[in-house]
């Protein structure tokens, strides 16, 4: 008999979520029914994207329920299978996170192959966050030689791939984040050319003008807000913004301010598209490649 | 001799534009000298994008010079030529607005050949507000078969133009404009589906739910502001917003809000595309063939 603890949603957080949002539950799986396997978890993923699916509101993924276990990433290890197709010891991709141990049709998980990488890789830069940088940056961005790319959240699960696959094209890249540690590894470990730490800039706009005085070809949104507005104006003619997140908005309680400079997308033609990584799923097989 | 009155920028605008901002001027033309053509305009255009000339701010057009006279497009007839390619009636095109006569260069002015339409459509439905309008809607917005269009300052030069070609192609089509008389036009004139009349509506963003309850597919971007958050609010996933001007900010002294909702752009996977109409003129012989 395998006990489990569950992560579960006990109220819809209002801004920051806090502790007493969730509660943590332990139960008992039964041994997994015809067709089923029982999987235990050995790594999770937490992504800002599901700060969203705690309002109650409709998007492009549906809301978390509430008394019920979050969903979400998670790479774990067959313990028990009454389903052909797996054995014990598999190791497998699911959405069952936020829970030790689960039993689920085994069409529900996906066996993984590492291909050599560590399986928590595929929660992160092999997975979904790096697959939509790869997304965003060569396809809603367009990258072509010679732009100069702009990256904020750019320490981030999404952000540090769209650097380092930048980086590895010879781009100029500037990222952007907050505090020291930070800009510690986009410096050392992703190699931007500029990183800013927005949280010691009295003033972004004119940090980024500083960083890329020739402007900016590429923006990969992660945050909105200041950053939206700093990339706006220091966008060169045609710039291509691949809007990826908002995450400054996600816990706001009042509508937050847009860009104020937004006429600027006008007069210097700039492309700026929202996207989301399972649209582009066909992109896979290539990212996989790369 | 020919003497011709010109409207001079004597002062850059605070805001809206006065009269005391501008100056007539009486002068006198030589004889055309050689290569040139003396011209006495018979219509010109006053278009929102001058607006932004007036400023004293780096743009895609160059700002107007204070004591000198203002251009813009125009339509004249030639009155005197030393040019052996034009003749003394020759109907002719120019960016010499803004004044009575002219003298010019010969390769500054050209001929206009009206295919039976009346001179002055050149500067409006027939030139660039209509080429705008076709450029917009079919290369920026990609419009396609069974999209709902929203289209702000729906009774303007362009706004009108982007209506007509949506319903000529069995699109709804929804308008905006401020007044009793404008709506009457969109509906009457343009027979578009919805007109709303935004001065008399307390609420954009819902009179846009209410129009378009299905959401919309395509927004043709004139105002900005207000309109600019009612339509990403009623997006449909994969909308295409062609992003042509945003007047509501022109006149503006301090920076406007910008759109609280544009995170709605992420989820809804949107497309938002500035651009200037002289980046288009490829488009200019399937455009009059049409």
């Amino acid at each position: 008999m395998t006990t489990s603890r569950e992560v579960r949603l006990k109220s819809r957080p209002v801004g920051l979520p806090v502790a007493d949002n969730f509660e943590v539950a332990t139960v008992t799986l039964p041994d997994p029914g015809p067709g089923e396997v029982q999987v235990r978890n050995t790594w999770m993923t937490v992504d800002p994207y599901m700060r969203g699916r705690m309002n109650d509101v409709k998007s492009y993924s549906p809301p978390f329920a509430l008394g019920e276990v979050m969903q979400g990433g998670a790479v774990g290890e067959v313990i028990a299978s009454n389903d052909a197709g797996f054995q014990v010891g598999d190791l497998v991709q699911s959405n069952y996170g936020w829970r030790e141990a689960y039993n689920a049709q085994a069409s529900m998980v996906q066996k993984l192959d590492t291909f050599g990488l560590p399986p928590q890789a595929f929660l992160g830069v092999a997975g979904m966050p790096g697959m939509t940088a790869y997304a965003g940056l060569l396809r809603i961005a367009a990258l072509k030689e010679g732009d100069v790319v702009f990256v904020s959240a750019a320490s981030g699960a999404v952000g540090s791939v769209v650097c380092q696959i930048a980086k590895i094209k010879g781009h100029k890249v500037i990222g952007s984040a907050g505090g020291p540690e930070k800009v510690k590894f986009l410096k050392e470990e992703l190699g931007v050319d500029v990183a800013i730490d927005y949280k010691a800039t009295p003033d972004l706009m004119k940090a980024l003008e500083e960083a890329a005085p020739e402007g900016i070809d590429v923006y990969f949104e992660n945050v909105g807000g200041e950053h939206l507005e700093a990339a706006l104006n220091s966008a060169r003619p045609f710039g291509r913004f691949a809007l990826c997140g908002m995450i400054s908005m996600y816990n706001a309680t009042t509508p937050p301010p847009g860009p104020r400079n937004i006429a600027q997308a006008v007069g210097k033609q700039l492309r700026m598209e929202g996207f989301i990584v399972s649209s582009h799923y066909d992109m896979l097989p290539s990212f996989h490649k790369d």
